[in-house]
């Protein structure tokens, strides 16, 4: 019998949690807020109870299951280091008390580790050996597949794209730093050119857009799509700049393929268009002969990556 | 019987060749200027002759050789697409001639591949798993180790460090892109600096140790070292740049150390202080614990890593 895996996505705002067989197919899927209130030790009783739920609706029986969750992961502990999308979550172990209650071996990786092996495994990474996988979205982030298989690094913190510097003067970055890709070319970042497009009164459109409510990069996708050249601009540059970044480690990485998922792709062209050109200009040997690919698996990136990685860390 | 590897380094000055056994012992050394006049053909030709002798010298039986040399290699076919310090150079194969005539498996490999696989092996990266390796030269290259092999990427090209773009409106590189950190750090980025300032008339000093020499990275130094407070700052910066590069790999591969090679690293701490501080900066989880170690193998890394290279490939 073809064996199944519990896979859950621990976001920022859902949990999702799902039953894949080897072949990528979810046989069973289910959906619950995030729990966001009580202790850490009460969301950790939550998560538990929502699994096993999960689990018993579905009538099967995972060999395996695994996390995914936004953060700094230590996957070979089973240790949340630090989790943005969680408050209060800061190294504990989130795989025993899963794993106890199911009985079977619980496992946990970053959300963008598993969406590099989700698109390697069953989307856009297919019939690849090295794979570089970024994730555009609030964030920057990314995953790395080394000879098939996921690569960790040293303390299972590899693939952070995001704070690789792009400009030594840039904007301060959350985790410290200035100029890193993710202050400079996320959705974080395109909102915050939002609000200063704003405060200098620079896009009538945007201001319609936007009313009263935090601009977004939503805001200034939409006002660019309206005509506004000046938030076309923004997103362009973006692209450009996400495009260098990526192009700088396909230099260093040398992959076969680079895919992307995340929810700025929905912008297209007008993000990718530059990004691509970017990417394809550090035409140092190795950029020219990689492919650019986007995400097969959309919003189930991580949720597949996560029974990826259950089925990998299970087959050793 | 122990084995032992025929290992070369064909650098832009000198054609260095030695008999390297399984611990990294060199039972055996000779230099050649590197062949710098004639067709790429009667180039092989030399090579093959300046290998053969060296072998014949040696007394030694070699299981293997490898020939390490800096541009871009196709190690996976033997090829050398380009290669900088070889006029004429281009998609050629170089091992088949010698591999004929020492009846031996001849291999290929990018200098700081091959410099990265011999620290690793035998020098400043011992004990490690994943490993970064830097060469702060002329140009600024690199290698990397995973899981205790060389990481060679898609098509042998990995590890082209030099080229990520650490400031996108910063000077042309070589390659053609802008602010790469080779264009903004290195040997030559140096020298390109000693010479704006000779032309802004900017240091006495540095004026004085020129002459009607052209301005190098080692003037700039030397100034420096006697007290110009200008050309200490040209060497702080590079360092901190150079820092915030590795940096950046550091987060995005998260290795266990970084280790440097390569003639920069003479000037000590003037580079070194401000390249450990920029690194350690980008705290991001992933960089905090990881070693940064200077070469054990200095000039030799080259060559021992193509003796490491070709045990390496041989026991597959």
């Amino acid at each position: 019998m073809e064996r199944t895996f519990l896979a859950a996505d621990f976001g920022g705002t859902n949990l999702r949690a799902a039953i894949v067989n080897e072949s990528g197919e979810v046989l069973y899927r289910t959906e619950h807020a995030t729990p966001s209130t009580g202790t850490p030790q009460s969301i950790i009783v939550e998560v538990v109870e929502l699994l096993t739920a999960a689990v018993k609706s579905s009538g099967a029986t995972p060999a395996g299951a695994c996390i995914a969750t936004a953060g700094l992961i230590h996957a070979d502990e089973g240790k949340v280091i630090l989790a943005p999308n969680i408050p209060g979550f800061r190294n504990l172990v989130l795989t025993t008390p899963v794993a106890e209650r199911l009985g079977i071996p619980v496992f946990i990786e970053n959300d963008a580790n598993a969406a590099a092996l989700g698109e390697f495994r069953f989307g856009a990474g297919r019939g690849t050996r090295h794979l570089l996988h970024g994730t555009l979205g609030t964030g920057v982030g990314g995953g790395i597949i080394v000879d098939g298989k996921l690569y960790r690094g040293a303390r299972g913190l590899a693939g952070e794209i995001g704070h690789i510097i792009i400009n030594p003067s840039g904007p301060r970055c959350n985790c410290g730093s200035r100029g890193c890709l993710e202050a400079m070319a996320s959705g974080v970042a395109l909102a915050e050119r939002a609000r200063r497009m704003l405060e200098l009164g620079k896009s009538k459109v945007l201001h319609e857009l936007v009313g009263y409510e935090d601009p977004t990069a939503y805001h200034l996708w939409k006002a660019a799509e309206r005509g506004d050249a000046g938030c076309e601009a923004e997103i362009r540059h973006a692209g450009h700049l996400l495009g260098l970044g990526i192009g700088s480690l396909v230099n260093v990485l040398n992959p076969d393929a680079v895919t992307l998922s995340g929810g700025l792709l929905a912008m297209g062209e007008m993000l990718v268009g530059p990004m691509r050109e970017a990417m394809y200009s550090l035409a140092y040997g190795p950029a020219a002969g990689t492919l650019l690919r986007m995400s097969e698996l959309g919003e189930d990136a991580g949720l597949l990556g996560a029974a990826a990685v259950a089925m990998e860390r299970l087959d050793g």
